[in-house]
């Protein structure tokens, strides 16, 4: 348990020393965001805060879980891989956002493109790996699995777009993304610890081991996180950017995919779950009938321009964020 | 395990119905704060917020208590009676507040009195338990314990004291006296959920039964914390008014003295000792020299003259608070 809380402070420390040196330097170099013009008013004042923070997460992620990791690297490998994979994406985004001074980076079909290129790739890996498989462990079910065959391939690569595109969308509102994801990475931690004790006094020693670094994954996970939040609370020195988001969202979904939690994600990450849906109704809606439901997507804009304070509207999503985890905890205990 | 997250929740739950009811309530009845005129200029604007929010806090950790606490409730009466008890002085302080429309309550020497009371009280119980004895836990120590004799007494008197003044002082800012508790008191659950699995593995059922009624506490309190920020959080909706610190830190004291880790709270607590500290300097430092240190004290409003918001000063309290808590946590381990 001790190596946990390590990873935990080792990575924050990273964190805070990434972003003392790098937030000037990413405001130096002149990578502010652009605002889009068309959201709440008073966003207008957030043009000029740097944006790309996200390496300040991704570096101290891959530093932390190195260091603490232990025994076959193989699926740590792998976690760091996807995560950085994606954060390279976001990067890009983020780059041409900046060179070109426009306030959209990518197309639509380049971001999809990567994005289902690295998905598919995970989920092959994961469904010809001996330990990962094709089983999902089902919560409320005590300890059941569910084999999904064949389908587990199309799912595998429905969770990590999904995942990634979610945290993407709410990464809205100071510290909304990292503050969400920071108690999701800690729930995860929690139920990894439970599950390695649980391999260990049943002999499952090869097991315990993919789970026991996956543990140090998303414990170095939270700690980046809250380093990172130092910086991107209200009101933000910082933002995440795309480079950010879909790391953040890759790093939950490899990390669910190696312990087979995948499910859980519905339960810890209802809000990732709805803010997507969110902007899905409004887009339907609009298309079908002209009409939107939102004042604005996705629904945590629409929650300020009815006239609720920033920072309690990501409280407010932080604090859910914490029952639901209980209850995800409770699920496979 | 499981105990703990039905308290958590059921405490949210209950403290999230007791605010929808008390929050209006209290209003009506006008309960309003007053707001001390020498502070910030933009605490103006919280003259009118209802006070008295901790009876929510002391509803939630009561019945979540009573409903999980399993064996001999010794231990849980006496939690919750001390708890209750500065929850009362608190009160007092609050409705002479409220009803002769002053900006302070009872004198000082009739609170001295009354925390002096029940401290002294609670340090004779403990002195004179077979269970608590006049031993505490050092930490860093690997379990090791410093019977402190006689002198047992008179440190109770002053850990019970100086945690409740100093929850006291620590509430000025929307969230922040209840976010750092909230914090304390997790960090206390999974102390005590170790020390817990521990005893029970050595055999030692008596005190495991103590300690596993005082993790259930902590857990209601923990929950409890967190449904009050539901309306706490800024711009906060209601204030705990005395009745909530004077009892949050005599919950935490009463919770670390049953569980002999009273010397953690000087980790776990350090932004409580220092809030405390911030303001005994300022007083000495005028009354010697006639100047002052900080432009106002408890510190935390010296960082809101100096132009930091609000809402950073509280979340990088509670930041700062979760990095103690997880080091408190290795030094028991």
């Amino acid at each position: 348990m001790d190596i946990i809380i390590y990873a935990v402070l080792a990575s924050f420390f990273i964190a805070l020393a990434a972003g003392y040196v790098g937030v000037p330097l990413l405001k130096r170099l002149k990578f502010g965001q652009q605002v889009r013009d068309d959201g709440p008013r008073t966003h207008l004042s957030k043009a000029g805060t740097p944006t790309m923070g996200g390496v300040i997460i991704l570096v101290a992620l891959t530093a932390a879980t190195l260091i603490f990791a232990r025994g076959s690297f193989e699926y740590v490998w792998f976690a760091l891989a996807v995560t950085l994979g994606y954060g390279l994406i976001g990067m890009m985004d983020d780059l041409i956002i900046i060179i070109k001074k426009r306030s959209l980076g990518l197309k639509a079909y380049q971001k999809i493109i990567g994005q289902l290129g690295i998905a598919i790739i995970v989920a092959f890996y994961a469904y010809n790996s001996p330990i990962i498989g094709s089983k999902l462990i089902v919560p409320f079910a005590g300890g059941m699995e569910w084999d999904l065959g064949g389908w587990y391939v199309p799912f595998t690569v429905f969770v990590m777009v999904s995942m990634v595109n979610s945290v993407n969308l709410i990464d809205g509102l100071d510290g909304l993304a990292s503050g969400v994801t920071m108690i999701n990475s800690a729930a995860y931690t929690v139920i990894l610890l439970g599950m390695y004790q649980l391999y260990v006094t049943t002999g499952l020693d090869l097991a315990a081991a993919g789970i026991s670094n996956m543990m140090v994954f998303s414990a170095a996970l939270t700690g980046a996180c809250l380093g990172f939040l130092r910086f991107n609370t209200y009101p933000a020195k910082v933002f995440m950017g795309d480079t950010g988001s879909l790391a953040l969202g890759a790093a939950l979904a490899v990390g669910t995919i190696v312990s087979r939690l995948q499910l859980l994600l519905v339960i810890t990450g209802l809000l990732y779950v709805l803010t997507s849906v969110s902007v899905i109704l409004q887009v339907g809606s609009y298309k079908l009938r002209r009409k939107r439901i939102f004042r604005m997507a996705p629904i945590h804009h629409h929650f300020e321009l009815k006239g609720v304070p920033e920072t309690k509207i990501v409280s407010f999503y932080m604090m859910i964020t914490v029952l639901l985890c209980l209850v995800a905890i409770l699920s496979v205990n």
